[in-house]
């Protein structure tokens, strides 16, 4: 049975917001990197998945942080997968600050896309290959709630520009999230209070496309639908706690 | 007389494009993470200038890459003062890889604002207090080029959002940068060109500010004006070789 991994990180000037903290899509850039990581370390990144037209895709996405830590700050993350289904594989992350105090998790679900097909590939066969990777550890928090139907009462027009995309020129992961934190009031952004954001992923946007960013409150959560120019593509929300 | 000062980094995967080489932005931000840093360490960098109430303010910036490099590649920045002028302090900067070939310069002129009367500070009685950090080198460039008029043709429109700001709230110079490629063409940004950037900051932009961005093309070279509510705030070219 494997153990966790743990990788080191710092909170560097281009990560932080206003209040000199790092943002909710930094620290989000730095799980999602140590994914990347992890998985290549292991064999079944996407450098190893790309020689037979296969790649992870991000479903979902839970992440809870108690703080954010500020600049210059160093932090790990240990990362595990906990479980394989036929279509969901399941990463976790814990976020500790220099002395060990945990300050942040999260969950991710990722497909596996035959690129030829652009069809799921059953993960039964990929979950015996590599049930080595597997740690008999839970997940540190609720997986990725599912978020039945947002009924937004404003909106934000976002067309995908050159410094939104990744190498497949659809829009990152990253750049979603701060959609999501540009609709919210800045006070609320300098709280400092506490923040669950649960992100599903339905479908990719690509550059030069038009997004239209709809939400709603509903008490202290925040309800979001981003739909690019042909149906919803991205629908999350942010619970302020 | 002092010496350069040289800092080591590493392309990281948030900050390249989708062609996998660090966008001009990012390595724009590492220089000046650097100026930061040096100034720091030689204690004139914007934590003692508070002290007295005053600040560094970036008045220009040239910066010429001769190509980008790529995701997880290690580099250098040195760094250093040559010269003060009455109200411009002019800090240099190299970029060379692993293997010490320069691939990227930078000069970058600075103000020093006092905070209450928002006046330039007059640097002569400055430079003698710091000629010890002066480095009798040249500059690796041309220094930044006046941009006499820009007569833009198109425009875009971009609203000051809360994952532009710095501390004061102010657009971050590099989502400047960023505004302007985002401006040009897919394929040129995929061509890989060396390229030279000349940047002017005339006035801040607040955040909820909406801005306009405009450019003309005269030939290679791209000249572009961001305005605010009230009035001219960024003047830019991007030259293409």
């Amino acid at each position: 049975m494997a153990e966790k991994s743990v990788y080191t990180y710092r909170v560097e000037p281009q990560e932080v917001d206003f209040t000199l903290c790092a943002t909710v899509s930094a620290l989000g850039s730095a799980v999602l990197n140590t994914a990347g990581l992890d998985a290549h370390r292991k064999g079944f990144g996407v450098d190893a998945l790309n020689r037979q037209n296969h790649s992870w895709v991000l479903s979902r996405m839970a992440f809870e942080l108690d703080r954010r830590p500020g600049q210059y700050t160093d932090y790990r993350i240990a990362t595990w997968i906990s479980d394989y289904g036929r279509v969901l594989s399941t990463r976790n992350f814990t976020l500790a600050d220099a002395a060990g105090e945990e300050f942040g998790r999260a969950v991710t679900q990722w497909a596996m896309l035959d690129l030829a097909s652009r069809a799921a590939v059953d993960l039964s066969g990929v979950g015996r290959e590599h049930a080595d990777a597997i740690v008999d550890a839970p997940s540190p928090a609720e997986k990725p709630r599912k978020i039945l139907s947002v009924t937004p009462v404003a909106t934000a027009e976002h067309r995908v520009a050159y410094s939104d995309i990744d190498f497949n020129r659809h829009m990152n992961t990253m750049r979603y999230i701060d959609l999501l934190f540009d609709a919210m009031p800045l006070d609320l952004l300098a709280s400092q209070r506490a923040v669950r954001l649960d992100i599903h992923f339905l479908h990719e946007c690509r550059y030069g496309q038009q997004l239209t960013v709809g939400w709603e409150r509903q008490g202290d959560t925040w309800l979001f639908s981003i739909r690019n120019e042909e149906r919803e593509a991205v629908r999350a929300s942010v619970e302020w706690r």
